[in-house]
């Protein structure tokens, strides 16, 4: 008899954006003339830059001749990617990486979801709250986690409280944990670490021996010079941390699909009985066995990226998602919500009015103003009372939607 | 402490591939100048049919162009390709589908890795001998596997050998098992199943509530009219089988990265105290929060395979394929090899002269002909003594191939 892993079955049915999808369309089925503007889901709206549509094409050109084309790669990604990665995303910061530390895939949320498997299911994970749901369910599916209690939170995992009071950045737990998930700059919150916030982060994985796992995937929109883009911006942080980039939302790749995890040679787990063994080995089995490489067209892409006129382009693509924010910022700063991120971040974090529910002020943005957002406590009971705005739209749905919730006028 | 997955530490190191890679790379640094052909590593070798490409150029024109800009698709695929798929790849063959059975991929190597998370570690899997190492790596992860054995086989693992003697096709497990791993046209050994034997085993796993996971990677190198190309045209398969596709074979995507699974509605498993259980509620559970849908170029690519053109094209690439296989079946059966598939499939199955070793007689092609084949051995215990050609190297290196060979006179 087939079992079913039962795990599956403590899940929550109403994952976060399906339940906004299905509330959007029964609103616009009854309301089939109005034109909803979309600040929900942080999916991008500007065209790829040309830089990467011209590798692109060179790529698609090489797979119609019998002596440039080319069938399975290296599961690893080619070199030829992985050579710009080290030389542009980490040596210009003082990180040295070697090029089997670097894992091309086709996605930040695959490969965040897939690194647990290497890890047992008896550790004990940290995760912030608000999070990122995937950190979450990704756990629960390996046996993590207990049942799900009222708040919505499951039991054995610990939850860090993110709110105004500590500045949207976790506490340091006192139990003992083994596996912590980070993202900086965050989503939802739109907040960054400081090097001194890393540091500490750093060395209390470093006394525990445990792990981060670092979710770097917005680094590109990190405005002030002095935030760390890397965790391995921090000594020794290559002995605790996996760190997570992507291209989806510093180029536009999120219909592309190509991402990477750095996985340090020198980064340790441990057997039950405290044998050392080495991540990044366990990894690479992981990863060619189950795994076959990401698109070549794809990874020309991203290697176009890190050309000089594909920098240009996508900082003008980066500052365009900013302008964005920034605007969002200020006139709901200027409204009087209170507002957090989307300096360093391309979400913003606002408070709602009056400690209104975030559910029920999702319902009255989408029914009064027309405008899509994602509510706070979709990502955990911290983000009551918060919803978070994507700065992904293009600038004039930006405009009205803003133009819209001014005149709301609660 | 993080503490890993001990079962990891289970595999063995020597994976089939690497170790090939390793030989090859060792005999061509001490014989520079020699020119290796593989008949080895199943990857192909022939260009992109100009229907795919041209579907693909309108894409990545497409992602240039603000309105037509694609980002995240839905991660179970799009619509325009699943029709296609349900349409061209079932329908006419009587087999209904409806378009939320369909999940497509990156890779069938993927979805075939990936689909026992959503079942229970304590179920028995079931293999054939020889078999495609990922199905027993992927279970070894996941903890349904105990030590290995002497032989490379893993206790608990109940191995179902595929001999001459049985026509290289399964006999009926005595014991019971809860997943059944079938692969038809097989890899390695180029079998195929009538619809007689798919019958058998359909009644087998109803019987005993078990699920079969049916890999048809193969499907579009069948050229005998009464094969059945899909699980699904026997009656009742749907309650128990979940079917794999890829167009890597197909369609020469080894690089470009599509396949698709089909998860029946009418398929259940079971939770440890007998309730039935949705299994295609669980993989969408499983496909939506672990992967991110595959690149639009590459969908609109495999959309392509569908039209007119894209078929007749295609089907000149398998058919020059095909007339690989033939010569390489044709000529050693000529030379006095004992030879099996080849017909129905990319794959010819060899037996070695005098029962030679597989690995020895994989050192003997490599240094006398220059010639890499794959050891059957590789594949498991019943694969010793004999070796298997792949027939997607380009025509003019499989004649030379077979006429060095010929020449080596065993």
């Amino acid at each position: 008899m087939a079992k079913i892993n039962e795990n599956f079955l403590k899940l929550q049915a109403g994952y976060l954006f399906p339940e906004i999808t299905r509330r959007v369309r029964k609103y616009q089925q009854n309301n089939k003339s109005t034109r909803i503007i979309s600040l929900g889901i942080g999916d991008v709206t500007q065209p790829l830059a040309p830089a990467v549509v011209d590798a692109m094409k060179i790529a698609l050109d090489d797979m119609t001749k019998e002596n440039t084309f080319r069938g399975y790669g290296p599961e690893q990604g080619y070199d030829f990617l992985i050579k710009e990665i080290i030389e542009n995303d980490f040596e210009p910061r003082g990180v040295k990486l070697d090029k089997s530390e670097v894992f091309v895939s086709d996605g930040a949320k695959c490969d965040i979801a897939n690194i647990q498997e290497i890890f047992s299911t008896d550790n004990v994970i940290a995760v912030t709250d608000p999070v990122y749901p995937v950190y979450v369910d990704t756990n629960v599916m390996a046996g993590r986690a207990g049942n799900v209690k009222q708040n919505g939170q499951y039991e054995n995992i610990l939850y860090m409280p993110c709110t105004a009071e500590n500045n949207f950045l976790p506490q340091l737990p006192d139990a003992d944990v083994d596996i912590i998930y980070l993202c900086f700059p965050n989503n939802p919150t739109g907040t960054v670490a400081s090097k001194q916030t890393l540091k500490k982060w750093v060395e209390f994985a470093k006394r525990k021996k445990a792990v981060i796992f670092f979710d770097a995937a917005y680094e590109a929109f990190i405005s002030e010079p002095e935030i760390p883009h890397s965790i391995y911006e921090i000594p020794d942080a290559k002995n605790v941390a996996v760190e997570f980039r992507s291209y989806s939302k510093t180029a536009g790749f999120t219909g592309i699909r190509c991402a990477y995890a750095v996985i340090p040679k020198q980064l340790k787990a441990y057997t039950k009985d405290g044998k050392t063994v080495d991540v990044n080995h366990l990894w690479n089995r992981r990863h060619s066995t189950k795994f076959n490489g990401v698109s070549y067209i794809s990874q020309r892409g991203a290697q176009a990226v890190y050309s000089s006129e594909g920098k240009k382009q996508i900082l003008g693509i980066i500052n365009l998602y900013m302008s964005n924010a920034r605007l969002i910022r200020n006139k709901l700063s200027e409204l009087g919500y209170r507002v957090h991120g989307g300096t360093n971040a391309p979400y913003v974090w606002v408070k709602t009015p009056d400690d209104t529910d975030s559910w029920d002020f999702f319902d009255l943005l989408l029914k009064k103003a027309n405008v899509i957002c994602t509510p706070g406590a979709g990502f955990g009971p911290s983000g009551q009372g918060y919803f978070r705005l994507s700065a992904f739209a293009k600038p004039k749905n930006v405009k009205e939607a803003i133009q819209r919730i001014a005149e709301l006028q609660i």
